[in-house]
C-alpha cells in the first residue's frame, strides 16, 4: 500500500495510526502542502485525489480518499485488532466521537479555510488564530464532558484498546498543542493522549517520526 | 425511535432519508434552531446532545449523535435495503462521497459558523454569502468531476439504488438551491438529485414535508 500524506496533516496522521495499529506495511509518499504552492494541487496528485486533500491510500488497483473511509476500509480488510466495537450502538458511539472531531472541529481549521479567512476576507492573524482556537476549545469542551462522564471511557476514548475515536482524537490534540491551546480544561483528553503516546503505533505515526518532518 | 431534528438542517435531512429508505417508523421531535435563541441550546436538549447539534436519534436506551454514525447504525440494525455496497473498496467509495460532503462542505456552512463570521469577525452579509457559496461550489466541482467520470455512478451517486452517499448529497443540493447557488455547472449532481426526488423516501424526508416546516 502507498499512503500519500503530509507529516502535519491530522487527517494523514489518523490513517498512519490505523495502519500501524493494524501492523500493515506501507510506503509513505510525502505530499508537501506548503512547498511549491502546495504539492497537493499538482495534476498528478489530483488524479489520485480530485479534492486536492491528503491523505490518499493506494491499495493495488484501489485508490481511496477521506481518512475515515480509509480507516473503515482498513478495519474491514484487516479486522484484527478491531478499531470498532461489535455492537451497533457501541460502534455508533465510537463513530460519533470520531465524527465530532472530523466534522465539527477539524474542517474549520483546515489550511485552505485559514487561507480564505486571511486572503479573501482579510482577517488579521490574531483573529484568525482566535478562530482556530475557538473551534478547538468549543469541540474539546463537549468531548471532555462526554468522555469524562461516559462509563465506557477507559484509558483511551472507548475502553482500553485503541479505536477509530483515538485515531482522530490524538492528532487533534497534537494540533491544539501546536497552536498553543491551553489544554488544562480537558484533563480527560490529555490523559487519553498521554496514554496513547505510550503505545508503539501512536509513536510511529506521530508527525515528528515521518520522513518529511521538519 | 425518536428523531430530534430541524426541518432545514441538512444533517437531520440525511437521517430522515435513511429512516424512510429503511421503512423504520419514528417520532419526529422538532428542535427549532432559530426560535427562542435556539432550542438546541436548551439544557434538556443538551442532555441528549452535548454538542447542541441536530439530529439526535433515541432508540430505546440508546442515544445517538452525528448523522453518519446514526445512518451506519441504522444500516447495521436494519440491513435491508443496504445503504452501503458489500465489498470494502466499494464501501469506501460510497463513504468517501458522503464524507466529502459532510467534512469538506457542510461544516463550513453551518449556522454557528455563519454566526461567528458575522458576529465575531464582523463579516458583511454579502461576503458571508460568498463564503457559503465558495465552499459549496468548490466541493460540488470536485464531486461533479468524480461522479461524472466514475463508471459506478448510475441514476444515483453509486449505482441505481440509494446509498449513504445520496443521503448526504440530496440535502446538500437542497441547501445550495436555497442559497441561490447556480447548479448549471453540476449536471450530474442535478440529474442524481432529480432522480432521487422521484423516490418516496426522499420526498417524505424533504424539509417541506416536515411538521416544523415554515
Amino acid at each position: 500500500m502507498e499512503l500519500y500524506g503530509y507529516f502535519r496533516s491530522s487527517a494523514s496522521y489518523r490513517v498512519r495510526i490505523a495502519l500501524h495499529l493494524k501492523g500493515l506495511p506501507f510506503d509513505y509518499r510525502a505530499v508537501h502542502m506548503l512547498r511549491g504552492g502546495g504539492e497537493q494541487l499538482r495534476d498528478d496528485y489530483r488524479a489520485l485525489n480530485p479534492d486536492a486533500l491528503v491523505p490518499t491510500l493506494v491499495d493495488g488497483d484501489t485508490t481511496l480518499q477521506q481518512s475515515l473511509a480509509i480507516i473503515e476500509y482498513l478495519d474491514e480488510i484487516a479486522p484484527e485488532p478491531p478499531l470498532l466495537p461489535r455492537a451497533p450502538a457501541e460502534r455508533a458511539c465510537v463513530r460519533a466521537i470520531a465524527l465530532q472531531i472530523t466534522c465539527e472541529i477539524h474542517p474549520l481549521d483546515n489550511l485552505r479555510v485559514l487561507r480564505y479567512l486571511k486572503r479573501t476576507l482579510g482577517v488579521a492573524d490574531e483573529a484568525k488564530n482566535a478562530w482556530y482556537r475557538h473551534w478547538i476549545t468549543k469541540g474539546f469542551a463537549t468531548l471532555e464532558t462526554r468522555l469524562a462522564n461516559d462509563p465506557r471511557t477507559g484509558r483511551l476514548a472507548y475502553g482500553n484498546t485503541p479505536t477509530l475515536a483515538d485515531c482522530c482524537l490524538i492528532p487533534q490534540l497534537y494540533n491544539a498543542r501546536r497552536f498553543g491551546v491551553d489544554l488544562a480544561p480537558y484533563p480527560t483528553l490529555v490523559r487519553i493522549h498521554d496514554h496513547a503516546m505510550t503505545l508503539d503505533a501512536f509513536r510511529a505515526a506521530a508527525p515528528e517520526a515521518q520522513p518529511d518532518a521538519e
